[in-house]
């Protein structure tokens, strides 16, 4: 069952990848392969960085090693450290400091459907939304979650009747988030499964994933299936932002899921968000995250209520002068640029054509600049891209983990510049 | 099937029993019962505090409802805000900055079987069980997960076979914490099943959760099946701690699970620890945790290492005068002794007998002050002791949620002083 494999490589592409690509060969594993980066292979990662005070002293780790011009380079996940150099720049907008006798509680608002939400949260959220007008925040519930891919699960959970026969099939348009067949079966449950691209699924009873602007592709989409009946969609909305793509109308469907680190880049901190309609389903929905973690880290929610006040000052004509969308498309209209002449300049690879839209947030026509590239490789020899860009020191994610072909691959455009600068310079020399 | 009742019982309790309570009668309610406070039984938790810093000033939750002489008294969780006064006292020292630009990235340290594991927290894990000599750590695998129940999770994903044909039956003693069947079954995944208690199960393959010292009744356990062959045991030591039972030996088995939330009382960062000793175990914990929330907050593993650091500190010899297993102790010691003189004056209410040990930590002998009560009521017509004592706006947890009598209740004993006091004095009065 091809897709069951797709769900496999998926689930193992996180830490599989560094190892597969020192070892300068495809490593296929078994869905429990460790994947992790054996020693002689190790990179230490954990240097001090200077904190703010001697409270943020305790040197939080760097992530992903820096890069020389001959270092492996990888861009196989979104990591979005590209944002750093905006985060540097806003001094203590975005500080946050937690005494600590603080956050002790499980509980936040006993009132609130999502018991375990910060109030702060919840209004910064939606003011966020207002801000932008990508998302209609009025009459909806907000849920928070661990990260967007807890609520995709906490979204499956409740849209699948807990006295069915049969698991309910989640469904959605290949190319697909890689990541989708494997959240939904890894625990093989009883209650939904992966059934793969919606456009071979016959049958009423279904969950379509549906995200736009589409991981990997960048694509605009809508429902192929849409809702109705014994049929549900999930909006997964993560790059509908004004960094990746221009603002053409005030998404409204039933479930919507948002994450930090795609708006804002704080992917550390874990935090993601759902804008629900239905009451019931936000129940089940918390009701998931509190048998999966009991609630949602306190100190992350006040960090990103701290992180989404700033960006919405920087648009409040306050004093401000921060704007972090006006950053992330003066970056991504950068890095796109440069990939495209690359591409051209290597005459090996292909894009997909660039489109562009009226922004109602910019007020102006602006392009789409993905948060990933979907990178083909034309050359005839070629049949699996990500080996081959592999044998050139650069990681990304074959085409064969979305639903697509291996010629494909997918290339994540958020990274630090001096990766992405020696990434496009190997890229062009590739002949 | 009454044990599949126990884990829906259980996956309500969190928030069904406010609702429950103030409509003065028990609810019982299918698995997707919402439970949430209705609109006009709203408690508004969300009231500002004075934080440290502007940057702190984002008004973080205080939780639970301030509590009058004639309140509904919630001790049915476990919330650990007894630990607030004590974190009151540290002043700055455990104290946390975050600036805007920290803790971006999803990775921590990529040589590390757990890549998500920011260095300075297994670092403060392992000086922490150093100091209490509560548990062996040396040549285990520290994980970090979302609380200890995303850990257990993790264990049970970690520990069933992929190919095997029928889940892995998981078991506990009776009485066993209410959650353990709520979050093996929640998901009907196939890879593991609640069969429930471990006196009455039948078979070879199995998966023993230990709790020890015991939630819900304090008891000193070891494994009743054991390891070996196809049956693993998990050991719950989230209350092997001194402030709640001497510390008579250094832990050492396979999987050890803790949790901040009841050894420092930080129960909204939602961090939690394994100590591991299998590598191949440890990954696939890591890689459940990977496809369940992609890692752990970075933002609360940064605090819980401060937190940790600053209890060590407080045995380390120095300056510190803060030392939290001293506080903890005597706090706990006098709410047992409050509640068994009160326990006595009532007359109708029995408590598991006072047992004590030498603590290896303290240096002197000491008492079990358990987390929670594990109450009886042994008068003849009360056969509901939750019912009976939420009718006397006292909300406490059914025994039958543990596998055991409703003649019996979990009350926790970890709340804050004025609901505790109320607490006590309503106790005593009831004949």
């Amino acid at each position: 069952m091809p897709l069951r494999r797709v769900a496999i490589f998926a689930s193992l592409a996180l830490n599989v990848a560094a190892l597969a690509l020192l070892r300068h060969r495809y490593v296929v594993s078994h869905p429990h392969h460790p994947g992790v980066v054996s020693l002689d292979q190790q990179h230490h990662v954990c240097a001090p960085q200077p904190g703010t005070s001697g409270a943020a002293a305790s040197a939080p780790s760097t992530g992903k090693p820096g890069v020389t011009s001959d270092s492996v380079i990888n861009l196989d996940h979104g990591d979005p450290t590209m944002f750093e150099a905006f985060w540097r720049e806003t001094g203590d907008a975005a500080e946050l400091v937690i005494p600590g006798w603080q956050t002790m509680n499980y509980f936040s608002d006993v009132s609130n459907v999502c018991w375990f939400m910060e109030p702060d949260f919840d209004q910064q959220v939606r003011r966020l939304h207002r801000t932008v007008g990508n998302a209609a925040v009025d009459g909806c519930h907000v849920l928070v979650g661990t990260g967007s891919t807890q609520l995709l699960m906490a979204a499956l959970y409740a849209l699948s009747p807990a006295d069915a026969v049969q698991p309910t099939s989640v469904v959605s348009t290949a190319p697909f988030y890689s990541w989708y067949p494997a959240v939904t079966d890894f625990l093989r449950s009883g209650l939904f499964r992966w059934a793969g691209d919606a456009n071979s699924f016959v049958g009423d009873a279904y969950i379509e994933l549906v995200c736009s602007p589409n991981n990997p592709d960048g694509a605009i989409r809508d429902a192929l299936l849409g809702s109705g009946g014994a049929g549900k969609a999930v909006h997964d909305l993560a790059y509908y932002w004004p960094q990746y793509t221009p603002i053409t109308r005030r998404a409204d469907h039933d479930i919507m899921l948002f994450t930090m680190s795609k708006s804002t880049g704080h992917a550390g901190t874990r935090i993601g968000w759902a804008l629900v309609k239905d009451r019931e389903v936000a129940r089940r929905m918390t009701k998931f995250v509190e048998l999966n973690t009991v609630s949602v880290s306190k100190d992350s929610q006040l960090r990103a209520a701290r992180v989404l006040r700033a960006v919405s000052d920087g648009y409040g004509g306050g004093a401000s002068r921060h704007r972090l969308f006006d950053f992330g498309r003066r970056k991504m209209a950068e890095r796109w640029r440069m990939l495209r002449e690359a591409a051209a300049a290597s005459g090996i690879f292909s894009l997909p054509e660039e489109t562009s839209g009226r922004c109602n947030f910019a007020n102006e026509t602006a392009a789409n600049n993905h948060a990933f590239a979907w990178l083909r490789c034309d050359r005839e020899d070629v049949e699996d891209c990500a080996g081959f860009l592999r044998g050139h020191k650069i990681l990304t994610r074959s085409g064969n983990q979305f639903g697509a072909e291996p010629r494909y691959v997918r290339v994540s455009m958020l990274g630090r510049d001096d990766a992405y600068d020696i990434f496009i310079r190997r890229l062009a020399s590739l002949k």
